[in-house]
This record gives C-alpha cells, structure tokens and sequence, in this order.
C-alpha cells in the first residue's frame, strides 16, 4: 500500500485552519464549489462534485484544532477504501497541516496525478486562509490533461 | 520504501521538457538559479545550491525525450542515496511527466514538505515550458515554514 504525502505551513491558528476543514464555507472555498454537506459531524457523508467525478468522503475522526479524517465511501475505483488523514500542529506563527491520503492498493497514473493536485489544493487552502480566497473547483489550478 | 510520486502534463513536445532536464539553462530557469552543470552527461554530477542546502544529482540514465534519472549522491541525510526518475510520455498535445523521488527510508516530515515542494517545482517546469518564465529558487513558491 502507498500513501500520497504533503506538508505545508500557514500563517494562522490551528483552529482557522481546522474551521476550512469542517464547514461548507471553507470546503467550497478551497475544494470545489459543489459540496454539500459541513464536515463537522463524525458518521457524516459528504459530497464534492468535480467536472470529472465526485467523491463521497465519510467523516471518521474529528478532533478540533488536531486532526480531521475522511473515509472515502464513494468515487473513483481507486478511492474507494482509502482514507484522508489531516494533522494539524501549531508551529509559532504557522498551522501546519500534515496531510496523508493512505490505503492506495498500487502506484497507478492516476495516484501521480492525484498527488499533484492534493499539494495543489492545499496551496489553495493556504491561499484561503491568508488572503481570504482559495482557488476552489472550476478555478483550480490544471496541472495536467486529466485537470 | 517510500515514494513521492506527481504527474503534470504541459502543452508542449517531450522534446522541449527533455531540455529543460538536460541543459544548465533549463535547470537554473525552474529549479534553482545557482545550479552548476549541464545534467546532459551520463556520471556527472549536477550541484543545486538553495539557501537552506543543495542537492549533488549524478546522473544516472539519459533517453532523449523519454527518461532521466538522477542518483542524489550528496546533500539533505534523508536524500542521499535516494532516486529522481523523470519519464516522459507525449499525449496528444501535452508532454506528460511521470515523476518519481523513490527509495526514502521512512516517510518523516521532511518528506511530506519535499512532495508538496516536488509539485510546485514541477508546475514551475510546467510554467517555464508554456510561458518562457519559471519560478526557480530563490522565486519559488514558499509553501510552509521550511521554505
């Protein structure tokens, strides 16, 4: 099994930071615009919509200002049964998030790209918590054919 | 072992990717601007200087507009004996690269920052081949509190 990795630091608290991680507001501000549903329960299901797909993300852990984790109940094949994993740690001016997307059963193309955009989408959730606005699904940044 | 895998696909010929891998120029216009050698060679060795280190790459396998590996044979502890594999595939109108960082002992921290950073470098490559200007070091995106 092979995990997709990625660390970065934003000028903020923890807890703005685990605010974007457990809200529609913040979720659509830095995901996609089309999500429903808060993240802010244990059991819950929520729904993020790409031009390409979806994914159903099942809120497993919650623990403010620490960590957020997501099983991922439905989507592409190759999500299915892999779970999403936020650490959060304060680091003096910095929240900084630990990101891990764990259970991959193999190194697919697809895992490549995926990793791209994750790091990507996490340079959106700094951009959103610093400035005020993230780079949210349809204004995502393509990084390849596949967007 | 662990990998640091990404995929970026850039509206240009593998040829014109192939180059900005192989050539001083190339290198120092996405990566870093104190980059010392051509990275053209089989067995030589490129320096990638940055203000909190450098990277020695030797190189390891050249195939024109298909493959570049580079051998880390001195820098960061984590990197040393660690290996960079560019594999290059034209899709239509994009260049796609394949990258991996492969052979990380553990996947400690430093690790997690490299894989969000490997992204940025390579939507730079991305950037530099579509546009004419990269974001080398000391431009680069600053992603966490590491740089």
């Amino acid at each position: 099994m092979v995990d997709i990795l990625h660390r970065v630091g934003i000028v903020s608290s923890v807890d703005e930071v685990y605010k974007v991680l457990t809200t529609n507001k913040g979720l659509a501000a830095w995901w996609t615009t089309d999500t429903t549903g808060e993240g802010s329960t244990v059991g819950e299901v929520v729904k993020f919509v790409f031009s390409a797909g979806f994914f159903d993300m099942k809120v497993a852990e919650l623990d403010p200002g620490k960590r957020v984790v997501w099983d991922v109940v439905d989507g592409p094949e190759e999500w299915i049964g892999t779970r999403v994993v936020w650490n959060l740690v304060q680091e003096d001016d910095y929240a900084i998030i630990l990101f891990k997307h764990e259970g991959w059963r193999e190194p697919v193309e697809f895992m490549h790209h995926c990793s791209t955009k994750w790091g990507s989408f996490l340079l959106s959730i700094k951009e959103l918590v610093e400035t005020g606005k993230g780079r949210a699904h349809p204004d995502d940044v393509k990084i390849d054919n596949w967007n």
